[in-house]
C-alpha cells in the first residue's frame, strides 16, 4: 500500500496544491500539525498558545469553501501561528512580558490580518524573549525556547518560536519581525528560511512612529518558496501606513526560477573587523563554488559598513525609549534588566546623536548602493556564532573576541539591518556537532525578488533545508 | 497684421506644444524671457544669477535636436531657473547665505539634473532667504525679493524668487522645495501655482538624512497644467534615495480632466484655533459655489490637526540643528538671528521629545486617514494672512491674534507639511487692495494626481491666475 505523505513536512506551496485539488484537507493537515504540537511541542516550548478549537472551526470552513469552489486566497487552509508580538483579535497576546500575560487584545496586526484574509487557519502564538529584545528566546511568561537539532542550545530570536515551530512540522507557515536579525537568526539556528523585508514592504500599523524603518515584519518558511507564498500574501500598501510600498504583493508568488550565468556576487571576509566562529565562517565559504556552478561571477569584496554599529545602537536603543519608557517607568519590576537598561540608555539620546545616526546611516547607504552597481547580491553568514547554550543570555566572545554588549554579537544580521536592504537566510549546513548553519544573501534596494530568487537556486542546489531534526520525526 | 502671441504669459504646455510644432525657437523664447529680465527683474529682485551665455547655448542645442526630429524631452526647450537652495553644476549656488556667496557646486541637485535632462534651458538661480528659512526672501547675499503685484509687500518665501519670476513671465517654469509652506505661500503671494509634493515624489540626494520627510521639492507654474508637466519631469525614483515613491512621474502629463460629480470635499473652518485675516477667509470662502458649481458635496469638516503644532516645531528644530549645527559653530558672525536660534533650540532637542514629536505625527496621520475615507479633499487658505510689509521679517499679528514665534503665522501651511499629505496652492482672487490670495486644496495619502485634477477644474472655472501684475506688462 501507499504510505501517504508526511503532511508535517510537506512544502506549504505543495500543501495549498493539495488543498485546491482536494487531495487533502484543511481539517486534516490542522490535524497532523496539532498532533505533532502535542507530541513534541513539550520538549521544544515553541507554541506558547494554543486556539486548537478556534483553528478547528476555521480549517471546518475552509474546507467548506473548497467544496463551493469559491476564490480561494493564497494560504487557504494552511495552519499557521503567529509570533507572541504580534497583537492578534481575542487571542492572548504577551509580547513575552509579564506585564502583558493576560493581556487579550481586539484587532489584529496588520500582518495578521492579510494572513487570515488569505484564508490561513491560526493554530496559536509562538514565542518570542520580552518584547522581542534580545536573538534569544526566552521570557518569564513561557520559559524559554529550545533548538530542535540540540535542545541544549538556543533556538536564536526573537522569532525564535517560529523558526522552532516550521523546522519541528508543527505549522506550514509562520511569521516574525526583524530589527536586528530576528527574522534571519532563528531561521539560521533551526534550518529553516526567513527572510527581512524592506521597510514599507509589509506595513505596520504603528503606534509610535509610522515612518520609522529598523523594524520589520517579514515572512518565515521550510523553503524559500514558502516563504515567497507567505510575503506575497503580506506584502502590498496599505492606507494606514505613509512609508507602505505600493507594489501590490501578487507578485511574489511568481515562479522563482531565473538564470544566473555572470551574475556579480560580493563574498564577505569580515565586514570590516567582525569576528566569526570558524565553525560558521567554513560552513559558508564551503558554499562557495555552488554559487559559481549556478554561473555566478564570485568575488572578494564588502559594502563598507563604517558608522553603522554606532547608527544602529543609537537608533535602537531610541527605539526602545520611545515605545517603553513610559511603560518601563510604571512596571520596573516586571521588565528584565536589558530593557531596562536600553530604555535607560535611550532616554538620555540627544537629539544631535540621533542626527549622527541619521547622517551615518545616509553615508553607508549612498557607498551601499555604488557597491550594489557592481554586485547584484552580497553573501555572508547570518550569524557570527553556532548556537549557543541556552542557559545564556548571549555569547560573551566570538571567536576569542570579547563582547562590548548583548547585542554586539549580531553585527552580522544589525548592520545589514541598517543599511535596510532586504536579507535572506536559508540552510547552509552544518557544524560537525550537527548545529544548523545559516547563509545571507544580501540584495538591492527592495529588491526582495532577486534575494528570493537566488536562494532557491542555492537551496535547490544544496538541499539542506531537507535534514529535520531527528526529534521532530514520527515517533 | 496679426499680432504674435506674448510669450512671456502663455502656459508652459503651450510653448512646448509651439516649440515641438516650430512656431516658435527655444532661442526666440529664451530672448524673450531674457527681456523681460532685463526690463523687470531690476525691480523685483527674483533672478538672482542670471548664466545668458549658457543658456543661449542650451537654446541653441534644443533647436538643433527640433530639427533633427530626435526624441524631445518633456520640458524640451523651455526657459526655467532654479531655487538658489538647489546646487548647480558650474552655477554659483549660495543657500542664501553669505558663507556661500561664492559657491560653485560641481554637482547638479536631483531636482535640476532631472529637469536639464528633460530639456529644460538653465537660465540662472531664483532668490531665497538664508537656508530657506522664513516665509519671506531677503538675505544679506542678494536682498528682497518684492511682490510685483506692489513691492512695498512681500513675495512670500522661501521659494520666493521663483513664484516672481513666474509672476513677471521671466521663466515658463521654476522649481522650489517646501517644508513649511515654502511652495505654496510664495504661490499664493504672487498669484501662480505650487505644489507641495508626497516625500520621495521627487526624491532628493540628501547628506543630512535620507529618510527624513518633512522638506520635499516640487514644481512651481503659471497654471495647474503647467505645475503637472513640471511635475512629470522631475517625480519618479531615483536609487540614491531609500523613500523615493516608486512611481513614474510619466503619469503626471496625462490630461488633467475629470468630472466631480458627488466627489465630497471637507471645507475649512479654523483648524482648531488658527486665527485668519478676513481678507483672506472671505477670498477663500467665496470660491465655495465654485466647488457646487463641479458637482461636488462641499460640507463643513477639518481634520484634527492636534500634536502637530509641536511636532512641527521640534523636528524642524532639529532638522535645522542635524543640517547647521556646525557650520553655524564655524561661522556664527555670518549668519542671521533666527537661523542661529533655530539651530541653538534644535540642539537642545531631546530624543524623547522626537519621540514624542513622531508619536504625535502619527496620531494625526490616523486620525487623518479616517477623515479621508469620507472626504476625497481638504481645502482652506494657503495663509492666514495676504501679503505684509516686505520690510517686516514676519507678521507679528493675524487677526487681532498675536504670534509666538516667527513661524507661527503658517500653521495653515505646515500643520499640512507635518501630515505629509500633498497639497496645492491655487489663484482664488485678490484683496481689495489688490493683493492675491491662495487656495490650497489638499488630497489623500500621496493623491498629487487628484490634488492637480480638482485644482485644474478650479482654475478653468475661475481664471484668477490670468491677472498678470501690472508691473511685468510690455513697457
Amino acid at each position: 500500500m501507499n504510505q501517504s505523505p508526511d503532511l508535517r513536512i510537506l512544502p506549504a506551496v505543495e500543501l495549498a496544491r493539495m488543498l485546491r485539488a482536494k487531495q487533502v484537507s484543511a481539517r486534516e493537515l490542522l490535524g497532523a500539525c496539532l498532533a505533532q504540537i502535542e507530541r513534541v511541542n513539550p520538549k521544544v516550548n515553541a507554541i506558547v498558545t494554543l486556539v486548537a478549537e478556534q483553528a478547528l472551526a476555521q480549517a471546518k470552513a475552509a474546507d467548506e469553501a473548497i467544496v463551493k469552489s469559491g476564490p480561494l486566497g493564497l494560504l487557504h487552509g494552511l495552519p499557521v501561528a503567529h509570533k507572541d508580538l504580534f497583537e492578534t483579535r481575542g487571542i492572548r497576546t504577551t509580547y513575552g512580558s509579564r506585564i502583558f500575560q493576560d493581556h487579550v487584545p481586539d484587532v489584529d496586526a496588520l500582518i495578521v490580518e492579510r494572513m487570515r484574509h488569505a484564508g490561513a487557519v491560526t493554530l496559536g502564538k509562538t514565542n518570542t524573549p520580552e518584547f522581542g529584545a534580545g536573538s534569544q528566546t526566552f521570557n518569564e511568561v513561557f520559559g524559554r525556547t529550545l533548538n530542535p537539532y540540540d535542545i541544549s542550545k538556543t533556538c536564536g530570536g526573537s522569532s525564535g518560536g517560529a523558526a522552532v515551530a516550521l523546522a519541528c512540522g508543527m505549522v506550514a507557515l509562520a511569521d516574525g519581525s526583524d530589527m536586528g536579525g530576528s527574522l534571519r537568526n532563528p531561521a539560521a539556528y533551526c534550518n529553516v528560511v526567513g527572510l527581512r523585508t524592506s521597510p514599507g514592504r509589509v506595513p505596520r500599523i504603528a503606534q509610535a512612529n509610522a515612518w520609522a524603518t529598523l523594524n520589520v515584519d517579514g515572512p518565515m518558511g521550510r523553503t524559500v518558496a514558502d516563504t515567497a507564498l507567505l510575503l506575497a500574501a503580506i506584502a502590498g500598501p496599505d492606507a494606514r501606513s505613509p512609508i507602505a510600498i505600493t507594489e501590490p504583493g501578487a507578485r511574489f508568488a511568481a515562479p522563482l526560477e531565473r538564470g544566473f550565468r555572470n551574475v556579480r556576487v560580493a563574498w564577505f571576509h569580515d565586514l570590516g573587523g567582525v569576528p566569526f566562529d570558524a565553525r560558521v565562517r567554513r560552513a559558508v565559504d564551503q558554499q562557495r563554488p555552488v554559487f559559481a556552478a549556478l554561473g555566478c561571477v564570485v568575488e572578494d569584496a564588502e559594502p563598507d559598513f563604517a558608522g553603522l554599529d554606532e547608527a544602529f545602537k543609537t537608533l535602537r536603543a531610541w527605539m526602545f525609549a520611545a515605545s517603553y519608557a513610559e511603560l518601563v517607568g510604571a512596571n520596573r519590576a516586571l521588565v528584565k534588566d536589558t530593557v531596562i537598561a536600553e530604555v535607560e540608555r535611550g532616554s538620555r539620546i540627544t537629539g544631535l546623536e540621533l542626527a549622527r545616526a541619521e547622517m551615518l546611516r545616509t553615508a553607508a547607504f549612498e557607498r551601499a548602493r555604488v557597491f550594489f552597481q557592481n554586485y547584484e547580491y552580497f553573501v555572508l553568514p547570518v550569524t557570527q556564532v553556532p548556537p549557543f547554550d541556552v542557559t545564556h543570555a548571549y555569547p560573551t566572545e566570538v571567536a576569542g573576541v570579547q563582547m562590548a554588549s548583548y547585542i554586539d554579537w549580531m553585527k552580522s544580521c544589525y548592520y545589514i539591518s541598517a543599511l535596510g536592504h532586504p536579507s535572506i537566510s536559508v540552510p547552509c549546513g552544518f557544524t560537525s556537532e550537527g548545529l544548523p548553519v545559516g547563509l545571507q544573501i544580501v540584495g538591492r534596494h527592495q529588491a526582495e525578488w532577486s534575494v528570493l530568487q537566488l536562494a532557491h537556486a542555492f537551496e535547490t542546489a544544496t538541499g539542506y533545508g531537507q535534514r529535520r531534526p531527528a526529534l521532530a520525526e514520527p515517533g
